[in-house]
């Protein structure tokens, strides 16, 4: 198969920030080891990782601190075949950390943000790297509501990137990625809806719709409708955790796929994965249905891997997607 | 909630000896791997970690070797919020040790006591700090029958200790804490049946209920009710592992709390959290019912966390308390 | 029990490559941590320290390089009371290794062989300690199918080896061991058909049953058959996975062990465990139904420890045998 | 000796800011491996434990993000003996982290602070424990120039603490802990010169005599001469790094100590080492000459315990100290 | 400074075999524990990092197994900022090995390689990327003596690459880096002499001068005029480890620079940093003095990072090259 | 060289006790980190690994508690060609331990010995292997004063397996091995005054003459004079740490040895090792001045290998011996 067109320079330009994560190990407590972990950890590079290593170019945009800690972060994310040389580097602010403390049921995992005043938080539109917005650059660019609710600065910047890609001709692909340490969901609401009004591509989990975009069921196939109402221009996918993930064309044909199960080693990362998998079929050319599944089987096989990162190889997930002895199936109603 | 009594020094008094554990990496056997885990266990300074953490005042009684080792146990415990002040020092003995390699089913875990000798095995009665024996000192005294088992020495220890809290009006809170490897459970039960006729309140395993009790049925209530009728002064509390608790009060009502469900990640120190719990919520002024389900939560989340300590948090317990969707439900018959 | 012959020197002598596994650690994949664990891995020497840690007198037979990385592994062999010192020493060869990386499902384990040119490869039938193959230096003989996959050299090693051995009397016991990446199903068959028509016992899983020796059924009971009526001479032990294991003996008695429900913590290693565990039980003078009881006990146990060696112990094995209240019982059809 | 004098509850109080300092192992950099160290540090909370360590009661105060990184912060300086029931918590801001690279030469150690708006940048002179500033409370009040410097709400504090302190009749020893990361040396002088003028014990690094406080000669005796001429009512210790130290006293007698050869296995946390061990001698009725040997001899031994804190044995500093053989020799001219 | 001429697409090519590299941590020897470090370690390779940190655009051309292992040193390799897009893949070969104890004094590091049938030794001249050998792809090829030792293959191939790159006008930089494991000195004396003889620069330890190259002197100085007798169309630099390094110009000018005094964390992978340093201030169009200034400069900070890669940061080495306090001093005889 | 005698089982039979040592990473001190490094030490199985390592036949007796600790001991001892099989086992004892903190100067390493009761201080006479002592099984039988010390019950079996020995013809080699927290140096010379009576080999540092043997001098060639003159029979050999080693024959011809500089990784193990390198060439049928060279090699090496065993390399100990470099040099005065 093909996964790369030669026309453009990037399969997909992605827009966030990545922060370092901090956490001890397994199931430990903070304090209870002198070591913890070190995680690179970013909703946006993860998905370009995904669809790096997927096999498509991808760069990622983003403003990192010139520390060892910021160029350590663009030495990950590059090591997986993601182009940041057009990363914009600053003296002046941090790197954003979080820590977090896996639980087990019915122990909840814990998360401590230490992002303000980070890097993006700071990032002004005019760091933009213009030359990417034109047709011959990328056909996707892709961001997520963080890039809006880290700061108004970074929200304008996210704002004038997706008025650019549009303007260039480019595809937006964009995930809701709704963090409630942010803003409040009636904020976030406010922010995006002009943002998915102009996507051609839209993830959100499911749990998101009813207080982000205020639909009134919870049933996938209902809320696929309103939201197909609202935003008729878009494919919208909807994430439901373990049981799979739905969505509706721009026909509004609704789709359904179940989760392929998975032994969770590390949950984080799993959306990002999601998302990568999906626009790595939909950049292939594949239908719905099939986006569909590769995306699920993409997020499965995240779940498997320690870290952030989905450090996966194409021909798992394509051996995954085909073997038809797994659960999910594509169901077209 | 107002979870301390401030007419008083400490809401609770602990003694009990606290060893050091040995334990390779996850499911390694002894010698695959050049480094061990080192843990503090003990479980009467288990039980008042967990009070502590709860939010209580909370001193430790022991003996301990004045070297690196004996004065690690004590900064662990401290670090927790436990008063250690109380703790007497020898330059004399050694620090008790155990190994242990953790199994998976259907390897069973391996312990290897090193305990003989040990301080606490040494520790006389004259040595009780006999300030805290008053009623201004502390609401409650808790203590366990490994304290008896140790020794002849700690027996009498834990006999006079008893002797002077229930002098000085001081509930007494007795865990049974039956161990094969220190006594049979005739001596044992011979040993504590004195101390339980005294005792407010006691924990026991249902396990143990008959081999050290002379108890004639496995049934819950059955037990509670045979325990009843020869230690009617108490509230007696009966452990069940994944099945829950049980309790009857001292006007013979029973009362039952099925487990919350939890990924066990250490099992040890789960009895020890179960006590912290109950005696939290016992000391909060809280009915049987209610401290039942708070002694579940706590060991709940217990079992979620490596090593023997309770490293929880009040608002997690709390909120697993008040969560309806938990299994775990108080039932009155 | 008495589980030696004091008339023999060994109870059984192995013969086959032990190479160095290279894995990173839990879930992660190569290149995500800096270290990586170093396991001694192979067939005949992990049966031979299984049947070692279970009592009996055993010498395994191999070809090592002489440097630090040989010398390990035959120190690691050493250390669970294997005799190693009839192994073959080399300057000129290399080690074989491999690298594993432990996937969870869905995503599967990958395996990368680096075992080519190894001293085993090298192995020359002269090399063979012709001392050892008398009547009074062993009862029982045993070799796996890798042993013949290896090279030609090692193939025309392992077969003199056999042929020494069936001519001092010895008894021949074969593990199949199919390596599909070492050879085709059908090489694999064609070389192994006249090892097995002379073996008195032979083990294979069942999966294997039908590529390499062709048989024509998956129901253990027609697979057992079908494999008498080639090797009427041989007990034949088919391996089932999680569903246990059957055999058929000389006189065409079919039997049937389900397998002991276990926590797989590492499944490596489990077929040579069972191996270790029926020989030890048939070298005891126990009965086939009681040799497949011992067989997937000794598995069960074996794959809840971690690394390839089944570093069990006796007690525990026979106390799973012993255990009713296991799943695992014997049936005779 | 009789290190604590029991008219007063705490020998020492300390006020000042602790963080997390990560580190990469030995000397990797940053994102060579996957985990980092994670140590608490802090000048006036080492000294605290320092003092702790060497017998003494002492308090730390400060503020504190109630999370599970400052209630670790909190339980490490409370496991070593020090009271940090005063500390306020706070819900809002952020606990202070730095990253440490440790460089061998030539290539120098990299700090990368990470610490504005922490919790103690927002300490507010009211939330200082006013209870605590009386005659019976302490002997001595101990903070340093750090305190002065994180921002213009926290140098209030320390000043109206400070005030508190000379009012209560307590001692005031401060130390000048100069960081060019925080203020340029003209700022720090400015602010840190009313606070001298009070102090009765002011210790400062010889290299920051001449930018900080303007002193014009590189002599020690001669920098000495100059501060006591500066601040008469203060004994006045200078640190040399490997030449030792000095010290004038209020009479403008002047002392030498050499140091004492130590290993380096950790440089943080020397200074503040030297403070405790001067400030335990001073506590203890010593000579300014005995105080200046028994703080060089602390700071030998923390130079070999990695990490920031002081895990110091009083019998160890004080063999050091007697320790004819050693070079350390105290001098008067 | 300007590092970098915009002329052309790399400053750099260079070509070579990276292995991973098996070590214990520490001075353990091998089997002590169960973990090793895995390192990424190639002479061209670290050439390459240590350029694209000093900030050069360099490309590394290689051959590598398309699995895990050999993917991971891709990453490794480009995470560094090395445009690895020219690598050429193969499913075939092994990624060649060894295994390296660290040694104190007087027990020597030892080294087992396991590099034989690697995917560099089976490289053939027609998989070289004919599209980087012309003018405006590259200002210098660099390879070592390593490649043509690996193989005859390999041998062809680098020496096809050599005629490419001088048929295109790059200029050729050529590291003898002799190994006494992979050939002769004599077989290496003429295999490397019709490369040296076409080179512009050429790096060889003093030590090889006399065994490889066949001189009479071991005076720095003498080595340097044979040498320049015998190629004197290129600069030729020697390096002396701790006295430091020696050159020689095209008009025959000799040059000595001492070495910068480190701690040495890890030597592997020193001559590596040395040639980068070297080529980085050549680039930038210093003379030959500050040219081994800086390849001094980079050793001596190489040496105090763990691993075999040059972790440098560009300031530090600029930095240290200016320190006038250092020993390290340019003499021009 | 050959190095074996073949005309009897064992060159050396050792006796002695063998412990599990804790020790804390690097400098740490204990509690530091969560895990602790777990060792197998002790005198006589460490010289008793020595001496297989260089080529020797040797048993090792002891006694040790039959569970995964004493197993692991076992273990480990054979897995460097020990003979373990005449080892006593007990279900009853413990195994003795002890926690070493690593000190750098001028902080002194701290050791806690947890050994009392252990199994080999209830070692019997009766529990001798008897059939080891006889001319045939053995040339030398070592043993220290620590066997002597451990117990009343250890001493009579040390000396009755010195009785047998003696009686046998074996030659006595006794290293006086002082401990100080066993038990008095008066105490200790008392009772080893007779076994180096009838030594043919004695070691003891040079330090513990004065003290335990009650020599007048420090001189190294008075000391061995005033020896001399007391047991005449036996070639002393006296250890002096980084000044080498000295001895005097029967014929009281003195000799000294130099050390061999040697980087301390580990001095623990040191004079173990030491005494398997002059036993080595004793056997080689070295004269004493070498075999006081091969003692000294062997022991530099030793201190480059973390842990007490002396994981030595034969080659390796050649080397340095042969090595004329080396500062250490054999004069005879």
């Amino acid at each position: 198969m093909e996964v790369i067109d030669s026309r453009v320079t990037y399969d997909v330009l992605t827009l966030g920030e990545t922060m370092v994560r901090f956490s001890p190990a397994g199931y430990e407590r903070l304090g209870q080891s002198r070591t913890v972990e070190m995680h690179v950890a970013g909703s946006e590079s993860n998905t370009a990782i995904g669809l790096a290593r997927l096999g498509h170019r991808v760069a990622w945009l983003s403003r990192l601190t010139n520390n060892s800690i910021g160029r350590w972060i663009a030495a990950e994310v590059a090591s997986h075949g993601v182009d940041v040389s057009h990363v914009v580097w600053t003296d002046d602010d941090r790197v954003g950390t979080y820590y977090m403390e896996r639980g087990a049921p019915p122990r909840s995992s814990q998360v401590i943000y230490d992002r303000a005043e980070s890097a993006v938080s700071h990032m002004r539109p005019e760091e933009l790297p213009s030359e990417l917005f034109c047709s011959q650059a990328a056909r996707v660019f892709h961001t997520s509501g963080i890039t809006l609710g880290i700061s108004s600065q970074s929200r304008q910047t996210a704002l004038r990137a997706i008025e650019l890609a549009r303007g260039a001709g480019q595809l937006l692909s964009f995930d809701l990625n709704y963090r409630s340490r942010l803003w409040t969901a009636s904020a976030a609401g406010e922010a995006c809806e002009p943002v998915m009004a102009q996507s051609d591509l839209i993830f959100l989990p499911i749990r998101d719709a009813r207080p982000v975009c205020g639909t009134s069921s919870s049933d996938p196939a209902e809320v696929c409708r309103e939201l197909h109402l609202r935003w008729p221009r878009a494919t919208i996918v909807v994430t439901r955790g373990n049981l799979g993930a739905a969505a509706i064309d721009l026909a509004g044909t609704f789709f359904e796929q179940s989760a392929f199960s998975a032994v969770e080693v590390e949950r984080l990362g799993g959306g990002d994965a999601f998302s990568a998998g999906y626009l790595s079929a939909f950049l292939s050319g594949k239908k719905t249905a099939d986006a569909l599944r590769w995306a699920c089987a993409t997020a499965a096989i995240k779940y498997t891997i320690p870290g952030d990162l989905p450090l996966i190889d194409r021909s798992a997930v394509a051996a995954l997607v085909a073997d038809e002895s797994q659960l999910g199936s594509a169901i077209q109603r």
